[in-house]
Parts: C-alpha cells; sequence; structure tokens
C-alpha cells in the first residue's frame, strides 16, 4: 500500500458518512459527513487536503471549503497525489484526447468538472482563446496553474476567467470576470454545423456561446430543408443558424437581447445565409402572440429559453411557463411540423419537462409524436453518479 | 358537430375510466375501463367499432379486441373515420413524409405502431421490400388493406409479413410468417452509417435487420477511428461494420449465432472492410472471458445483448445479467477507451441500467465517465403518453 502524504492536513468522514458510494466514485462529501472541529472548520477555502475515513484509512486527496454544503470534493484518489502543472496537465490531455475524437476543430467544451476530473472546473475552447470558470474555491486559488497546464497542454494563447457560475457564490467567490492571458480583439468567429457563430467571450451570457446545444442544433439541421423555421429565444442564433446552413427556406430569430441578436445576424452574414435571416427583438411571448394574430405557421419552430426552474422553489412555477411556452409555440407549427422544446433547469427532469410540454401541446388543439430526446453533446460527460442531473433537455415534437 | 357512424357496434366506456386522458391522446383502453356486456364480450378480436364516453358522447372509431388487455385502441379521433385504403395512405403518406426529411435512401422504420396512428403496426422499409408487422387484430384482419395502401404511398413491391413480434399472442394471433406479395431472392443490402449490411427478411431476428441502433452506431462509429474494437452480441454486425466504416483498425464481432456472422461478414465484404474484420461464434460471456485470459484490450467495446430482462418478473435477474456483462466488457477496454452497453428490456428503464451497468465497471476496478445516453432513432417515434416505454437504451462510457 502506498504511504498517504504526511503534508497536508487531515479531515476525517464521520462514521455515518457514505464511505462506500464515495469508494466507488461519489466524487463528493457534504458538510454533514465530515468531522468538523475547530480545526477543519478553520481551514480556508480550497485547502488541499487528505481525506480519511472513520477508521483513518487514506482515501484521497481532497479540496475542503467549511463555507460550502459541498465541503470537500475529491481531487484524486492516490493519497500521494500532489496537484501541481504537471497533475493538471494529465487531466487536461485526457480530456483533449477525447474531445480530439469527437470534433475535427477546436471548438468544444474542453473541461466539464467533476467528469473529467477537476471538480468545479469548466473550460470552453473558442479555438486558440480560452474560457475558464473556477467554480470552486479550490480552483480560483489555484487558477494560475491551471492555467499554466492549459497553455502547456492546448497551446492556447488566450485565457479569458469567467465568473457568472452561478454556484460560485455558494463557495463564497466574487464574480469577476476577466482577460487573464492575451487579448480578446472582438466576438470570436467559431464554424459549428455548417454554420460560423460569434462568441463574444468578454461580454456574453455563460461563456459567450452554448456548446451543450451542439447535437440538438444538427438535428434541427436535419428536419429544416426548404422550410420556414422559427428560433425563439434564439440568443447567438444557434437553431437559427444551423438550421439556415442546413437548407432553411428562410429563419427567424427571436431574443429579448438586442446585442445577442445583432451576433446572430453577423454570424448568419458570414455563413453565407444572412439574406434568409431575420430578426425581431423583443419579449418571447409578446412576438409570438404577435406572430399567432397574424396567422403565421413554420415548418420547425424552436424555443430554448433561459431556465425557468433553476432551483427547486421555482419548479411548479417553471412547469407552467414550459407549458405556456408549449402552448403557445405549438399553435405556430405547421400542420405535419416539427416543434422543438428545449430546458436547462436542473429542478426539472426529463418525464416532468415531457409532461408539461405534451400538456401545452394538447392545450393548443394539437396531436403529437415524439420523434427524438437530445441532451447535452459528448464533450459534456457526467459521472455515472450524477448522470440524474444531466440538465439539458431537447423534446422534438411532431404536430 | 359532426355525426358518428351508425353502421358500426358501440363500445362505451365505464364511469370510472379516465375518459380525459383517452381525449388528451391516450391511444389505449383497457379491459377494466370498458363496459364488457355480452354482446361486447363476443364482437370478433380487431372489430372495428364506435368509443363513447359513460355518457354517451362519441370519442372516435377503436379497434376492439376482447381477447386482449388492450381492449380498444383509438384508430381515428373522428367518430365518422372510414378505415379504408385511402384512409391507411393518408397515415402512410404522412409517416412516409417525416422518414424522407431524415433520411435520404429509402431504409428506415416507416410505421411505428401508436405514434404513426396505425395501431400495433411496424412497417420496415428495406428499398423495395417492406416487411410488415400486423401485431394486433385489427391489423391482422385488414392486413391486405394495408398493404395495398402500402404498395399505392411507397410503390414497393415486395411484402414480407412478420410474425415474430411477441405481442401477437397477446392478440391470440398465430406465429406464421410468409412472403406476401413479391419474391424474396435473398439477403438484402442495406446502407447504412458508410457501411453495406445485409439483411435476411424471411429468416433473421425480427425484421432482419435492427433501425432503431443506427444513431447509436454512428455514435460509436466517431469513437472508433483508429481503434482496435470488440463488437459482443453483434448480430448481422451492426456497430462493427459502422466502425469499421468510421475508420476502425479491425473489428471483432462476437454472437453465437453463425448465420447472423455470416452475414456480418458478407457485410463488411461489401463494404470494402473485410480484411479488418474477424468473428468468434460462441456463448458472449465465455468469448469475453477467453480474451480476458489472452489479455485481449480494445479502444472501442460494445455489447448489444438480446433482452435480459423483457418484462417485469425478469427484471432483478435482468439487472443482475448487465451488470455482470459490464463487469467483463469493461475488463476488455483500453484505459482511455470506451464502452457501449446497451439495453433493450422494456422492463428496466434508463436508471436502473445506468445503475447497473456503473456498478459492473465499477466491480471491474474501473472509473468511468458517461459521454453519451442513446436512444431509440428518430424513425421510432412514440406518443409523449407513452414515452416511459422508451425501451432501448445506448450508453456510452469513457474508461
Amino acid at each position: 500500500m502506498t504511504q498517504p502524504r504526511s503534508d497536508l492536513p487531515v479531515v476525517r468522514l464521520r462514521p455515518k458518512a457514505n464511505a462506500r458510494a464515495i469508494r466507488h466514485g461519489a466524487p463528493w462529501v457534504f458538510a454533514d459527513e465530515l468531522v468538523v472541529d475547530r480545526r477543519t472548520g478553520k481551514l480556508p477555502g480550497g485547502t488541499i487536503a487528505l481525506l480519511e475515513d472513520a477508521d483513518r484509512n487514506a482515501m484521497g486527496v481532497v479540496a475542503v471549503n467549511p463555507a460550502s454544503k459541498i465541503i470537500a470534493r475529491m481531487l484524486d484518489r492516490n493519497p500521494q497525489a500532489t496537484i501541481d502543472t504537471s497533475w493538471f496537465a494529465g487531466r487536461i490531455a485526457r480530456a483533449l484526447d477525447h474531445r480530439e475524437r469527437l470534433y475535427e476543430r477546436p471548438f468544444y467544451r474542453l473541461i466539464h468538472a467533476e467528469a473529467d476530473g477537476l471538480p468545479g472546473v469548466v473550460v470552453d475552447r473558442f479555438g486558440d482563446a480560452l474560457a475558464v470558470q473556477p467554480n470552486a474555491a479550490w480552483a480560483d486559488n489555484m487558477l494560475e496553474t491551471l492555467v499554466d497546464a492549459l497553455q502547456a497542454v492546448t497551446g492556447a494563447g488566450v485565457f479569458v476567467k469567467n465568473a457568472g457560475g452561478r454556484t460560485r457564490a455558494l463557495e463564497g467567490l466574487d464574480d469577476r470576470s476577466d482577460v487573464i492571458r492575451g487579448s480578446v480583439g472582438g466576438p470570436v468567429a467559431v464554424p459549428m454545423n455548417g454554420a460560423v457563430y460569434l462568441a463574444d467571450l468578454t461580454g456574453g451570457q455563460k461563456t459567450g456561446l452554448f456548446f451543450d446545444q451542439r447535437e440538438n442544433h444538427a438535428f434541427a439541421a436535419r428536419l429544416a430543408r426548404g422550410q420556414k423555421v422559427l428560433d425563439v429565444f434564439s440568443h447567438v442564433g444557434g437553431f437559427a443558424l444551423a438550421m439556415l446552413a442546413g437548407g432553411a427556406e428562410n429563419a427567424l430569430a427571436v431574443d429579448a437581447s438586442a446585442p445577442a441578436l445583432a451576433l446572430a445576424s453577423e454570424g448568419a452574414e458570414r455563413s453565407g445565409t444572412g439574406t434568409r435571416f431575420g430578426t425581431r427583438q423583443g419579449d418571447a411571448f409578446a412576438v409570438m402572440e404577435g406572430l399567432a394574430r397574424e396567422g403565421a405557421r413554420f415548418g420547425v419552430v424552436v424555443c430554448d429559453p433561459p431556465a425557468f426552474a433553476p432551483a427547486k422553489p421555482a419548479r411548479e412555477a417553471g412547469l407552467r411557463a414550459y407549458e405556456r411556452v408549449a402552448r403557445m409555440a405549438a399553435g405556430l407549427v405547421a400542420d405535419g411540423g416539427y416543434l422543438c422544446l428545449c430546458s436547462c433547469s436542473h429542478a426539472v427532469d426529463m418525464t416532468a419537462f415531457r409532461d408539461a410540454s405534451a400538456r401545452g401541446i394538447g392545450r393548443a388543439g394539437r396531436v403529437s409524436q415524439l420523434v427524438h430526446s437530445g441532451s447535452a453533446g459528448p464533450d459534456h460527460p457526467v459521472l455515472p453518479q450524477l448522470a440524474e442531473s444531466g440538465y439539458l433537455k431537447s423534446l422534438f415534437f411532431r404536430l
């Protein structure tokens, strides 16, 4: 047996903690599972420590944050591991190998937190530019080391720290985003699904572009050839530009954000589909009502709203909002056409979202078949132990 | 309001039946929901009838089978509908339109039962040849009319009746398969995912080839470039041939059926990948044990076994079998390689299958991330009301 490191502070599981689950791959220790004496309670957020079970057997190297409900995150099950640049580089190289098999060009989520062995760390790659989200205290502390390793493994030159993640507050972290290495000249051109998107790495929502919907964009594009299509809550045009590249006759994008629609329009120009692309800025519900009054009908309608139920207290109101979206959007779908409804709400699971969507479609007086249920793409792996939390759901109905 | 047809026998819901669910799209009436008096009890299986609610309001035209737990299946919510060739043709044309959007060539599941408005009817298309499964009494009775309509809409010349469906016995139907129009010269060549498969329409399992895994074959192919790959329970080579077409260095297919492996080998020849394709005939567990003893390791391992838990009583034993498959297969995956585990068991849902798979992988001493969860392709639509029954689950783990 390897000797654990003696230079680290030790934290210990309570006898009643589920040590077996942690041994079998659970990545988190919750606050009520750990002995929190005065010493442990005073450890600075993000302290690297050795985790022991209640019988003082070493279980691995963890990052401790007494301020968080997730009081410890497993970094390495080898109790001798040293968390340094070369440790980071090993995790990153393994993650990169997976993405390079899947994608011909370097545009993808490179690191997806726990599943890629870097708890709380999210990195999106836009060619030479990497947007890094250090969403846990240990990663925020070690950001320089992480970026050194990312630079060494990928050769990227531009690094943006994105501090917009909702979970940073739970870890007691600030929300200051910044360009930390290299410089960003303007929106970055991102080729996906035959279209070109423009990602604003410093001013946009999340990391400026959502890679998670890529496979669902591609599926929508398969349905769109020759059709008039509508993309509601379009952001920078994720679905609309892919459908135009797939041969849609024309596409209308609806969003409340004028800057997002401007990026969508510029993306359509760059994709060579600008003449077939239109936008309406405004409240999505109001615009859908207006389209219904005009008698507009589309071969494909997509609604990819922001999370209506990001957390449990908002669940019931969120489901009502999803039902309302489904009802209003269904009325805009031509007979035999398709309706794609998406949810990125953690608190709404697939069954509840599907039921709300089907209910809304039914209230619009339409009959539907469900042809495809999509989720986040394969550059967003999950741990099997956390798989229930697969947050992204994209349902394709035919009406 | 339209007048219901007066020439049909009438069947009536009990007051306690869930008429609302049926009005909102539920396609089935169960035996305990219907008034079964002497007259209704004596209706021949497959009788076309008018369904009324307990207050004698017409709800639609149904097919009645007093011998089945599903005593009535909704055919048309219009109580005036006439179930004739042109009625079938309308449903088929609508289903065909969907498939023609999705696929460039005429090889797909053309009719997927309830979701395509033809309860209990499954039709697979292999170019000019259609394999028809009339799995409910009404469709068995009306097979000639159905085939007339299929021929008129698709122009296909060869029709095979496949009576191998498990549900036929529940409907009191025979299991005699037959070529009913045209003639079948031998296995049919089926192009999918860059490979050529050979489908034996008269002798094979189910309809001779499984279209449902097509999207999952394609995903496996994305992972396989340059890899040695293993396809356990290969049948006619679904995953193996797609992975070879995707650039796998070589592929080994394992199956208990010599005829299936012969078709797989011939498919590999036709695909131009025969020199990179090998087979081992035998019990899958024994062959996997043998490979483990030889120290064999593969970049991608796929296990797509027959249903270990086709119905509820087999659920626990089935889950143990899936865990065993996962454990044995995981030991054959190279470090950083991929394991695809599939289940086509109705009685095992996604969560239970994922847990059993993760448990087996853990027992093999391996750590995994889940990179993709696939299901049946979009030519297998489902009614939202029956979506829980999505039977096919294909999980892609990275180890």
